[in-house]
């Protein structure tokens, strides 16, 4: 997605090796019709596939979920990373660890809203390691549902999650996939 | 807003005398054209007022937020409730207690994405004591920024944060008020 890459490359903020900052649109501060292009286009690629909800976790992930939601017209699900007094204890949960804030949380999604019925389409801004893929992936298969495929904004290619999934036989659609962000310089694969 | 009485009417779950629970379409699954909708009708309402940005909280207010600064066309800005790794040293910052989870936390707005020349529309989901909503404006009067307003999707009326801010002069503009949810059932104001 070329819109994308062209505005990694002017708004993004390579703070390490590891780590691209991407506040001006998709972290932090969101760009409305910026991500509505997003979820359009996760639409594109996955329509047809009768999906039936859309899967992310909270909080990032929800902007771009919602709009995949909205252009597939399905409900978006986002799994809530601390039980609150208002969900119920009926819940199917993981654990995943986020290398960027440095500590594991558990992951909850109510049963009321995932079932055997539903083909879910996991949306997420990230991947790297997977560790949120795979926790929500066990969402999925806690709740009998099947996972349609994946769609992530950035993807850091040169970190392992994204090749481990899809040799698992995930469906990964990643709109921008980073090659290196070494010497501070955002450099795309293919 | 009769649409949204009618879901809430329907889809709502009465916890307690103080909480009401809204997992099928605003705080866990998402229903994104209903969400879209609720963005039209606080453009609607704030049309020519000259926003320039919406100021929400993570997690629960970025899809209402998402959806009214796509209606008004201008960028959407969520507090964040924990410093991560990649939001800078120069933010704005204030508390905010919360009495559905009884803990304090500290929300963070980077100052790249705030300052005097901007006219800001607070949105949230609830509002009920209106902690978040000082916490957000002590954010606006840092930034030197105008507060145009608030829309908020439900307030509990029963409580006092909305009376007491619209006292202050704060123009807020829920689309549903609710009077009491005493025995289990969901009373509207007016």
């Amino acid at each position: 997605m070329h819109l994308l890459r062209d505005k990694i490359l002017k708004e993004g903020k390579v703070i390490s090796d590891n780590i691209l900052k991407i506040d001006s649109f998709l972290n932090h501060q969101l760009d409305p019709l910026f991500l509505k292009a997003i979820g359009d286009e996760f639409a594109r690629r996955y329509s047809n596939q009768g999906v039936t909800k859309i899967l992310t976790v909270e909080a990032s992930g929800i902007a771009v979920g919602l709009m995949t939601g909205m252009a597939l017209n399905v409900p978006v699900l986002f799994a809530k990373k601390k039980q609150s007094s208002t969900l119920d204890h009926r819940y199917f949960s993981s654990t995943i660890y986020s290398f960027t804030k440095k500590e594991s949380v558990e992951i909850f999604v109510s049963k009321s809203y995932l079932g055997p019925k539903d083909r879910v389409l996991i949306i997420d801004d990230f991947l790297a390691r997977g560790e949120a893929l795979r926790g929500l992936r066990e969402i999925v298969r806690q709740a009998n549902a099947v996972l349609v495929g994946v769609g992530i904004v950035v993807e850091k290619a040169f970190q392992d999650g994204g090749r481990k999934l899809r040799e698992e036989g995930v469906r990964i659609e990643s709109l921008a996939r980073i090659a290196s962000l070494k010497n501070g310089e955002v450099k795309f694969l293919d």
